[in-house]
């Protein structure tokens, strides 16, 4: 039987998979390193899982509106308004499974067949998947290390046809760590005001910045970029809720409008007891995410200087989320046991067979010179990896 | 800004709309009688509640993998092989946010552009829109009241062309009611391998049957059709937890692999904490469900019989599921005030407005000489609810 062309041209999820195959080797009893997690290595705070055990008792298990619960949009509404300077009201907003949805659903709303999706490079992986699941095109921009990995305006200027129909802008970005300034965000704001374009802008790790940077939402800029923006959230990363699955997207009226019909029979609501919990959870001050982002900053210093002292390593250091690019370049065309280095795939395979440290190869990113290094993990293994990685890089020859 | 032609054709979904409808009128103190609910009216039983909490307390509350995990899904494969005598391995099961997802799962996996999807009418009314957003195309194989709303095998052979790719059978079905017997299931089987087109066979209904039936899965009368059927089911229903979205699949494993890609891309894996649930739910005795079906028979019966008594309008005894199709036809050109009763909506308009009752106007499932009624609400509410359409139906001049 033959299955959907398109289906089976989408390719595994990278990231989940290594992470998944680092838990199988952990469950056979391999003393893995993993740096591979997408996810704060943090409980969900207690008042939260409380919320969530409220929603229990009350019996808040049923239906709920398929774009979410009111009360969940209006926390969102106060939320945006409060923390990033945006006036939404809750008919401009909904709630999906996980942020990974809300884009999937922005993508499914706003793309006709052929329309093209600007993605700075490297990129999150999953957004070319969901760009062709949409039947868009992907137009690559390639950023430089130099840079932060920053994409200026002048690259995308550089990129838009009459078929552009967004620009997704992942800020702070994953697998980057990049964090954009005001006033680069205000010169990608007016290309797209003056080419026409949408504005995705993932923001789901707004709260993991360091040295003091701000995060700004494009959307706040002004009336105009705001009308183009698609601002998406959601509280796996800064409530170490990844398991819980609620995204949430703030956008022009009419597209959510239609992403809510998409929704309602695609999925319906988000589950409903998380979606009582993420309420509780936005109107609470940020006293844990303050705590989480003291952590994650220690170690993210730690690592990029240790990455620094290794034989053949650099990185830059990372201004938000938890992942470092380590350049591994100058391992290329070295050998590790019979093995030859060539790319970031044969780098983490070698590294994982012979030390059992996990990395992501930075190919899956569309960045073969990197791996990706995440730090939602604790100090005594980032110690142990990195110890384990300098032994590595010391045996190619 | 343009947006996607295809999700602007994709509508509303109609039950939710009404459903959200009738609880906006309740919460501004309208004394509002629903029979528009799609979920029982029970609430979710306590040892799955309990087994919540311990998901909570036990922080099971990270990514799992997007499929689902093990434990549920090996859950799955028992709870399939000790009640529908099917045998599948995890590898043929994929976890969902809710057996509505699992349906859009499928379509996107086996649909080309233009493929064929034969679904009988009356149908669920979100078939035909999943199957637009899959690009495919539906046809529509009219059932007769007569013969419990059943497709037959003859019916479908006329429908069949080489475009056809699958058939999509609800049994029980919403919003029908009806239940096929082995014989039926059968020659429908035989037709699908003969012609080599696939079986959705959503089965979310399955422990709703009344009179003795017998809920029979499709795949499981011969390792022929079970290559050919993706088995769907999901916890809303038997086991009251719609909220929680939780879904599945069971099929060819080629199939499951390529979904669980989209799936890892679109949305991860559902909320892992009612994963958790889900998995004691399945493993435990069907206590709670025998007493729901016992309760849900009662209140079929009491309406069957009261509709018939009441002029203008007849009905079906459903054998399956929770709703009732009320034949409204010879209500078509009389008036209800000044409102003239000339379709499904006319009627479903007339009745909220003057009696605050409401219903699904069957064109929803593409049958407009119906109106849906839900027996998922207490025997009080059917009482009063039946009062006033009794009411109603006499005001017809």
């Amino acid at each position: 039987m033959i299955l959907s062309q398109k289906a089976r041209s989408i390719s595994e999820s990278l990231t989940l998979s290594i992470d998944a195959k680092a838990k199988r080797m952990k469950s056979e009893g391999c003393d893995v390193v993993g740096f591979g997690a997408g996810e704060p290595d943090f409980p969900t705070p207690d008042f939260i899982i409380q919320a969530a055990k409220e929603a229990l008792d009350k019996g808040f298990t049923k239906y709920t509106p398929s774009s979410g619960t009111l009360q969940l949009k209006q926390a969102i509404c106060r939320k945006l308004e409060r923390e990033n300077h945006i006036i939404y009201t809750p008919e401009e907003v909904i709630v999906s499974n996980g942020a990974k949805h809300s884009l999937y659903n922005i993508l499914q709303t706003i793309l006709n067949p052929g329309d093209e999706v600007i993605i700075p490079r490297p990129y999150w992986l999953s957004y070319p998947e969901m760009v062709r699941m949409a039947d868009g095109i992907s137009v690559f921009v390639d950023t430089r290390e130099g840079d932060c990995f920053k994409v200026t305006a002048d690259d995308l200027r550089k990129a838009v046809t009459p078929k552009t129909k967004a620009l997704i802008l992942n800020n702070p970005s994953n697998p980057n760590g990049c964090v954009y300034q005001e006033e680069e965000l205000r010169e990608i704001a007016d290309l797209a005001v003056e080419k026409g374009f949408f504005l995705i802008s993932d923001e789901i790790y707004e709260a993991l910045v360091y040295d003091g940077r701000k995060h700004i939402s494009i959307a706040s800029l002004n009336d105009k970029v705001r009308a183009l923006t698609f601002t998406v959230n959601g509280m796996s990363k800064a409530f170490a809720m990844t398991g819980w699955r609620i995204g949430y997207v703030a956008g022009p009226k009419e597209a959510i409008k239609v992403m809510g019909n998409i929704q309602s029979h695609s999925t319906s609501n988000p589950n409903s007891i998380a979606q009582y919990a993420s309420t509780v959870a936005l109107n609470a001050p940020r006293d844990c995410v303050r705590d989480m982002v003291c952590e994650f900053n220690k170690r993210r210093l730690y690592m990029t200087e240790r990455i620094h002292s290794i034989r053949h390593l650099s990185c830059k250091k990372p201004e938000g989320a938890f992942y470092i690019m380590m350049n591994i370049s100058r391992s290329f065309g070295k050998r590790h046991g019979n093995t030859l280095i060539h790319n970031s795939l044969s780098f983490s395979d070698a590294l994982l067979e012979s030390k059992m440290v996990t990395v992501v190869p930075g190919i899956a990113f569309g960045a073969d010179s990197f791996v990706r290094l995440s730090y939602a993990t604790s100090m005594d293994n980032i110690r142990k990896g990195l110890d384990r990685i300098e032994e590595f890089m010391n045996e190619l020859v």
